[in-house]
């Protein structure tokens, strides 16, 4: 099965500006990128980069700068099925979690994530296309509704979890355990709990 | 197995103070523990409530007045294992999810929940106690390490999302079948798009 995972290095995550700068952001969109590589990797399959620009990367790049969905529709319309779209900022996504994904045995099973998105897929059927625009969740039930397809919703807080705001990091130093949860460590985030139990997440100041 | 599933009537969910009265946040509140109730029984479980006071309730009720992790600990001294404990504002849980934690198979099983809560664990071993303070996922697996047991990660996003501030209302509308979304929905809950990918939430106006 085709993995692919769609990744717009230019000026990434502009919701973590008030915590990252422009060249962090970028560093940090691309370690979280790997991570999901590696997860893809370890659950057995070889996971290809769609890509706005080129970039450096091991794996196969497929270049496409037009906006996200017309470009994984191009994708779609262009491979042989079953294949998954992942989306590249799911930072505690595991192989584990992945296999989930690529086992469920509906004709088109999605990953709902966080607050209305779609985080993963995976698609037996050549003819369904994707709309990212809004709450895609609902959008992409009812383009599957149309032709004929009840959507298999794939239950899993590790695929769910995508990284946009500040908050969301939390997660990652919680439940990460590569290269993104590194990266946060090593520029100086860590927890710190307030209050009765809200945690939230810090920044050292750099010398 | 027992599971039970802790409830504190008094002043409930006051993080949604911003777009719920007082009276509406114990109405939402117990409309989300009829849905975890009922998710808990169709996965074929006989639901316990552990209240901080009397309420109605077509279940057993166990009161007590103390504090969550203490009341918690007490049930867990003095119950035949296993034993499941289920929080009470899991507004999208389903059974298949209840289903997925209660079957784990691990010692200690938990589901962490957003921002480093433990929603829901089962435990086999009567010596396990809880401390709901802080990011008390991390230190449930600490706790659970200090009696020898390596946590078993349940991942599930329905049993990851608690209900706690307006922006999670949005799970609700979109993955709720409950009685949690019907309620919402008859209060004027909507809703709405902005900009390229962001949804929020909204009221209408009461006339």
């Amino acid at each position: 099965m085709r993995v692919v995972i769609p990744f717009a290095p230019h000026d990434p995550k502009t919701r973590l500006s008030e915590i990252l700068t422009s060249d962090e952001r970028y560093a940090f969109a691309k370690v979280m990128l790997e991570d999901v590589t590696i997860a893809v990797e370890n659950a057995g399959l070889i996971p290809e980069i769609l890509s706005t620009e080129i970039i450096e990367s091991q794996w196969k790049i497929i270049v496409d700068d037009r906006p996200l969905s017309v470009a994984v529709n191009s994708v779609l319309e262009n491979s042989k099925m079953p294949m998954a779209i992942v989306m590249s900022d799911l930072a505690i996504a595991t192989a584990e979690s992945i296999r989930k994904l690529i086992e469920s045995e509906g004709e088109i099973s999605i990953v709902p994530g966080n607050l209305g998105g779609t985080n993963a897929f995976v698609t037996h059927r050549e003819d369904f296309r994707v709309d990212y625009h809004g709450a895609s969740y609902l959008d992409h039930v009812k383009i599957a509704e149309d032709i004929g397809v009840n959507v298999t919703e794939v239950d899993s807080f590790r695929l769910a979890t995508d990284i946009d705001v500040k908050e969301d990091l939390i997660e990652v130093l919680i439940h990460g355990n590569g290269k993104s949860r590194d990266w946060l460590i090593e520029n100086g985030f860590h927890l710190e709990v307030h209050g009765k139990n809200r945690v939230g997440i810090h920044r050292r100041e750099k010398r």
